[in-house]
């Protein structure tokens, strides 16, 4: 039986001085978040159905930003982004700048399953996802404003099957205070959200407008297509793009081999990996080796 | 002193037959399109300038699905995205899904130039574009419902400075009867538009989903970055794995070195060209050669 291979990520930022309760939990909501995964990939299932469990246990934890964790946009509105592609038939869905919805990620799935579409946006995307099933929230859903210790940042998984088949998915909820219908690198295909089974799966977290100029998860496919990179060596490349432009962040990536990568420009990235054998680690600071449990 | 070089096109489709007179039409708007921005290159302005000029006269002629001209969603309204960037810098500004502006390529260069965003959606973006001096439109601007004979398409344009600079400009009224909120390849940067001075520049037409799953504007820059592709090669390659998807369209490309390529791989893409000489070409059909005046 072929192996299978997932990782998570909570954002990117500057983790100088996190509250021990606060490191606790998010180890916690990333452990909880692998095993969703991993769950569905020790028994079989698709890459595709595990990153959208991990991304939605992220976004259910309030811990991140994304989800019930949702950054308010300057008119104290959320306005969630998220978006889902699978490596085999390229098929994605996402959608952005939705008010209501308890799992972005979810909609978006339901947009690569429904509709032709890739991309819905606003009261279009609401009202459709609401007509097929998703969950509407009501503003008293989501959790008290951040602190300054969270990142403005993201979620997001990816995930290589038994079958042989790569996806991922990415969820925020914005910069904080971002004008209204600001759309990040998260719902972008080839920007914050990639996989392609001839290469890698990605998914980024930082700054997004530089992550979208410089079609940061598709370059890693692209290096790694084309270049002739080895994973490690495009996702360095893109990063070192992203901080050329002027950006920051990091991103998390596995190829059709189960290479895995996680890298970034600040000083920590909440992150998990799940392993074959059972094991589930967890990281937070930018060279923090992986800690078991 | 360098030269310069400009290309635009009204959209690729099935053009089996035009009626002789909005052939005739077609043809003068696409050269005016080429004249605005010819104008602004050969006195030595910047590429930027020149396809947001040319853009502009295509989104006002209301003969394309651009602008002026832009399909009905389901619900019955226009709902338009535009995109546009810089090759030096690597700056863009896009905005989708906006209802009453008169030129959605001029709204995403307002957000290029006075924010740090690059895409703005809906109601926000709208509301940003006015606050910066936008034209508003009220719904009879909008010529009567398209006829059948108008490819479901977008207008865009590429460009080459003196000063080396490349520039891509795209701009549509998405697909005809699509769902609210619905945004296609156009304004996603890497998707449907894109301008690397590395590269190239390159601005598509076709049934969006399939481009935003090809990355297909990035992909021209990546096949020629890291294949060594020419650029009329990776265009070929990048249209080729468009129609691998199931897709079909068209894309207009410029390389650093003036190099200029027009393809499509439906019957038609409307297109004009104008060389430093002043002079001025059209061509409609795909195998049609470029017709002068």
């Amino acid at each position: 039986m072929k192996s299978w291979h997932i990782l998570v990520h909570g954002g990117a930022g500057e983790l100088r001085a996190i509250p021990a309760e606060r490191e606790r939990a998010c180890r916690t909501a990333l452990r909880h978040s692998v095993e969703a995964g991993a769950q569905i990939l020790s028994t079989g299932g698709s890459s595709l159905d595990a990153v959208i469990a991990a991304v939605k246990i992220l976004e259910d934890s309030g811990l991140f930003n994304a989800g019930r964790g949702s950054a308010r946009n300057a008119e104290g509105h959320r306005e969630m982004d998220a978006a889902v592609m699978e490596g085999a038939s390229r098929r994605a869905g996402a959608v952005a700048a939705v008010r209501s919805l308890r799992n972005p990620v979810i909609a978006a799935h339901l947009v690569a399953q429904h509709t032709p579409h890739v991309l819905l946006v606003s009261e279009g995307a609401e009202t459709f996802a609401l007509q097929h099933g998703a969950e509407r929230v009501p503003p008293s859903y989501f959790r008290p404003p951040l602190d300054d210790s969270i990142p403005d940042d993201t979620v997001g998984a990816v995930a290589l099957d038994i079958h042989g088949c790569l996806a991922a998915a990415t969820s925020t909820g914005g910069t904080t205070r971002k004008p209204a219908g600001r759309v990040g690198d998260t719902p972008l295909i080839g920007a914050g959200t990639y996989a392609d089974n001839r290469s890698c799966a990605v998914s980024t977290t930082g700054i997004g407008e530089y992550f979208i100029r410089a079609v940061t998860a598709y370059s890693v496919h692209a290096r790694m297509l084309w270049g002739r990179r080895t994973l490690a060596e495009a996702a360095q490349e893109a990063l070192e793009e992203v901080a050329t432009l002027g950006g920051a962040g990091g991103l998390i990536g596995i190829d059709t081999m189960g290479n895995s990568i996680t890298l970034c420009t600040t000083s920590g990235m909440y992150r998990g990996m799940g392993t074959p054998d059972g094991r589930i680690f967890t990281a937070l600071f930018r060279d923090e080796p992986w800690k078991e449990g």
